[in-house]
């Protein structure tokens, strides 16, 4: 279990990073993601190409804790069209024009009759929002509001307007994958990132490529000390069957992390564990994030929990009450192209992808490396000097880190207190705490006690 | 034990209400209350024109805890008089002029012989103090500066003055009166108030309006959980009177407030229960009061434990230590009329009485909505939408209040959290999580986890 | 066990106290502490002119914890001449002119060859630094860096110099003296200082002048309830040889508190107990230092605990772990002149000594006086008017801060608070409380609960 500075993530190249990140974020935008179905198994192929995706298909009518696996959703055709033909909105033109799991339909409606179907935005005229109706029959049509405004003026309310979705909600199954990552233990480190949202680039394609691209890369390094799983399922129903099929094996979970909204210009944000707000006890993933972001020098706006969001609702239930935090850049709902067409690749930026994942990377070395050790020289100092670890000539009034680094893991092998409590209390960065234990170990100095 | 929403109380018209209890105030001023006798029973009598109430009389040398019932005190006649006769200070105008429990006196004095035994506040020349000798035999006159320095000029130092009290001191009893309003279980929230200063309209009238009219209501409506128990005491003796004879049964009392000063325009003032300060661990009360002014949006002023001010003094001796923590408006001692003439129906207002009520009453919704549940579905969300609990479009960024509240009654529904942790954690009012808990119990999901 | 008020130190004038530390320091400042050595033994005799020192000698080879006692080293002669015999350098101008426990040289070096051997602070060019080299075999000079510049001026870089240092490391013993003062109990304070470092002022004359004054004043009243224990040790193989010889009866030691840099004009400042950082539990001697600070009205910084400093490094270690706080005025590495011969007695002030000693001896007033205690009157307050404890009239808005303190002695006698938590929570001075619990003791209403 010993864990090597040299496990540590070298620092990637911030505009290379960026960049593949970006790519990867590109190739998932026009993907049509949804509950279900082929956009959905399409992510999940195109994740593939960066580390192996285990995919599990859970059949319609499965019954997944308090809730039913649902038909697949496929639409053929779906639009708007005026009396001449001309298509106002297209679903062939982007996923999002359509009300996803709308039932189908083939009529002639006034507008006065269909507005009760159309969505639109008022106050973000250019932009299309995006609306489901999974569990409740319905249908509808996302549109901008300016070209409402127009058919509207063009049509007035009394002309008959060629009304068609032509879908089926037919038996199939809800897709998931994973990627996993086999550590030195069957402890694990769980992202999970949402794959449901047809087209939208920062909620949550940023996501996936920073899970998918990050996994890859630890795939590619030496075995760290926690299995790696990074879980990538439509939101909520995707995480409650997941949580439904692995019930027994949850305890393996010693940390979480949903992802989401990981590639926008803002600066991060950390939705705090459920233990850590209701009963104010930090679990280590919430220190971890919280050290990661000091140690790189980075701004975090820490959130405390609540249950409402991504999926840590799951994650939070009271049953299952995983360690599970939250990692973003801004929030769902704080942005205004939130759920809206205007969440594209223009919001996205590369240098923000690249930090999204510095921070994950910098959260997982700590989780990985962090431990709890006993002294074997506990009582008084062990004389360093002659094993090498100390400054020869003293007096001097300032030690170095490396050597003040040491005196920390010393004081704290007392087999209760951890690296990260080092690293918290010293100010001095996790890596150089690890770097020091590593030291103190190859000098016979410490035991770990967890083992 | 299931609360519903129908319970909580209904907003009275906050004019109406102040103008009640202002009323109630007018008829308890002129009224002489003291440590024992006449005034205090007509106080209780006053008070039970608006709700029962019981009354004990405990008996001149009964031994109450480390001390003794001391007889009544009656006074005839009492008066200050100048050589032709004229009243100074006179029994019959005040009860304040005279020192409560002064000794029998009838003797001539010249001023210079008097001084020891005359109180008054040189720097409020025109207020008279409130003074008390109830263990210590002694004697006085309380009386307004202005008032002494006009006698002196008029009679100088060697005139002799007629001084007498033409009071006794006999067996008797000390009386205290108690509103209960029966609740679903025994288990009781104690609200005490002082009952001893003879005319003082602030110090207590007004807390002994709120009390009294509080009660009278709560026992129109359904029952409530807990069992409401209003006590009207004299100061320290009462309480400790009512502490011996029920040393038996105070496991019943699960919350309790002091009220006192609950008329003036001050904003509210909330004093912690002893384990709040001392242990650093706020007990619901403290909790439920904070959360009442949250709710309210009205400010509170929070102020830590101590052995000092009303009969919080009693309740928290350490042998005794019920969690009962203190409700004023502006606290005794920070406000210049505190224990003189000056504290009358002037200082009292009736919307600051209204809103005394109307923090009482939020507070008392809290400790009687507040309950831990376990949910039925525990594992993930239930799918609420199948029960009618949910939007049934998805994609809105804002979720409605009701909706939230149900998820975080959900979530905390472990058995070790409560609606009042949820109100706190969430920023919702209790209100909105108790209905939204009523829902829920409603549809199938909750258990109470207390029963 | 019980503590009367008239224990309380009284007083002295600080004036008067600043001199005759002030005094005590000038007497230290000119020996030559070291490791080992008679330096240290001239100071232990000194300080034994204060009040009486036990002296123990650790023999050169003995094991203690993880080290050994090293040889003791003796300078006949040592120092650095031109060619034309001019001593640029002597030692016996100063003990820091030669990095403590160089070997012996003689040579003729030039100075391009002797620079790795020569330590001077080319920012502060009028300070001699102060160096060691105890366990790595080595030798130096230090020298002020004005000095160097001249030398290297005048002779150049290829002047053979004469280079002397004529010592030997013999074997002998590692002294440290302890001054005992005993008390009503077994249990014990520790107040440790070191006492390595040749002429330095306030790092640490002052302190082993104001631990000295301050154990023989005691010594010179009754005894407290704990018992004092002064070590006067070298700073990290003092603490650890102690450590070793003590090892069994370390659990006497209730409190502690390492002493440096006492006299400089700096506030003070507290570092912390391990305990009180890492588990955010501070112990009594934590709290006590700054009820101390509070009731002199002198600001006190507060640091964390870290495994760095002085001796609190020994104490702390994960072995040990004594509730031993760090009492300085400006700390080590904070004051320019640090580790250099500017440490000099013009850095040292009467007044800072005065207050160091004042707040050091508050901090025993409270660790000796703190109690726990039990009411015999737990139910209700106790009739205190009758025993003569209680103001007769009453109605006054303010009581007298005695009547208050015995209020929360009373209201505090439950078995698990404290007098320095009634101070605390009061913010009544801790000698207020600890009278009014002397006269609660005297009328018969507390038992000790620490008995």
């Amino acid at each position: 279990m010993m864990s090597t500075s040299d496990s540590v993530s070298p620092p990637p190249t911030a505009a290379a990073l960026g960049d593949r990140l970006y790519r990867l974020v590109e190739a998932l935008v026009p993907l049509r993601r949804c509950l279900t179905g082929d956009g959905l198994r399409k992510t999940l192929a195109r994740l593939a190409e960066e580390a192996p995706v285990a995919i599990t298909e859970v059949a319609t009518g499965t019954p997944v804790l308090d809730w039913t696996i649902p038909p697949e959703w496929h639409v053929r055709e779906a639009y708007l069209a005026t009396p001449d033909g001309r298509r106002i909105v297209d679903w062939a033109d982007s996923a999002l024009h359509v009300v996803q799991y709308s039932q189908s339909v083939h009529d002639r409606m006034t507008l006065a009759a269909l507005r009760p179907h159309l969505h639109s935005l008022p106050e973000r005229p250019d932009w299309v929002p995006y609306r489901t109706s999974y569990y409740t029959p319905a249908w509808g049509f996302c549109l901008a509001h300016r070209t409402l405004d127009a058919l509207a003026a063009e049509v007035g309310d009394d002309t008959p307007l060629e009304v068609v979705i032509d879908a089926d909600h037919r038996d199939g199954s809800l897709t998931y994958g994973e990627i996993v990552v086999p550590g030195e233990t069957e402890d694990e480190i769980l992202l999970s990132a949402h794959a449901c949202h047809p087209h939208l680039a920062n909620d949550n394609a940023a996501s996936l490529a920073v899970a998918a691209a990050l996994a890859s890369d630890r795939a590619a390094g030496p075995p760290r000390r926690h299995t790696l799983r990074v879980l990538v399922a439509p939101g909520t129903l995707g995480a409650i069957a997941w949580l439904h099929q692995n019930r027994a094996t949850l305890a393996r979970i010693r940390h979480g992390l949903v992802l989401a909204n990981l590639g926008d210009g803002g600066s991060l944000t950390y939705k705090q564990t459920r233990r850590a707000t209701l009963d104010g006890a930090p679990h280590a993933v919430d220190r971890a994030v919280a050290l990661a972001a000091r140690d790189l020098g980075v701004p975090l706006d820490v959130r405390s929990f609540s249950p409402t969001g991504y999926d840590e609702r799951q994650f939070a239930s009271p049953g299952i009450d995983l360690p599970v935090g939250r990692l973003t850049r801004t929030p769902h709902g704080e942005y205004p192209e939130y759920h809206t067409s205007a969440d594209d690749l223009t919001l996205v930026r590369p240098d923000a992808l690249a930090a999204s994942y510095g921070a994950l990377a910098a959260t997982l070395d700590i989780l990985d490396g962090d431990a709890r050790y006993r002294s074997r020289v506990p009582d008084g100092e062990p004389q360093l000097g002659r094993r090498g670890l100390y400054a020869p000539v003293g007096g001097q009034p300032v030690a170095p880190d490396a050597q003040t680094a040491l005196l920390w893991v010393l004081n704290l092998a007392d087999g209760s207190h951890s690296l990260l409590d080092a690293a918290v209390h010293s100010g001095l960065p996790f890596r150089t705490l690890r770097a020091a234990a590593d030291r103190a170990l190859a000098a016979g100095l410490l035991d770990p006690a967890d083992a």
